[in-house]
């Protein structure tokens, strides 16, 4: 499993009706194949700005069949108009994680 | 609760060291008031890029108990000599979080 980071800049003031529709569009990715899990984040210090996670099982589930399928159309339709500059995404995978276990202390 | 998501840029070749002791700190970020959980991702496109992502039940638990903490003293020592430039860091909230649930589709 790998996750896509994508920080996100809203026009001014469309904040409220970004995050409606991406309620929306959220049906719509989670129907892709090789989906896993999302989250909306949005920043407390710099205003209109979002951080999406995704989970995918691979990069070519979100590079190749998110994106080039009929679901990613509908996804673009209802958000790709918020924005006021390109999505900035990159995958990551995961080195560490921890749950604050304190069974061990 | 809040996330905190630092882009952290490791020096060139140190990544194993950095991901090596990066293991040893969470013990102590993981004791610190308000710590809920971690982790750190590797990014696949741009060498050296990770990003550590950390929940935490306010940004005060971060800002201001974490970091005046003798366990950040410990967590500053093993890892801050790895970077090549500041940590940028910024507090999320959570606006929406999809599990890709399809049992109403």
């Amino acid at each position: 499993m790998i996750i896509e980071i994508a920080i996100l800049s809203v026009k001014a003031g469309e904040g409220p009706a970004f995050e409606r529709d991406f309620t929306e569009a959220s049906r719509y990715i989670s129907q892709s194949e090789g989906y896993v899990s999302h989250q909306l984040q949005r920043c407390l210090e710099t205003k209109n700005r979002y951080i999406l996670l995704v989970n995918w099982s691979s990069v070519e589930a979100h590079m190749v069949v998110f994106r080039n399928s009929k679901v990613f159309l509908e996804w673009k339709r209802l958000l790709h108009h918020y924005y006021d500059q390109p999505a900035i995404v990159e995958h990551y995978s995961k080195v560490y994680e921890g749950t604050g276990d304190r069974s061990n202390q």
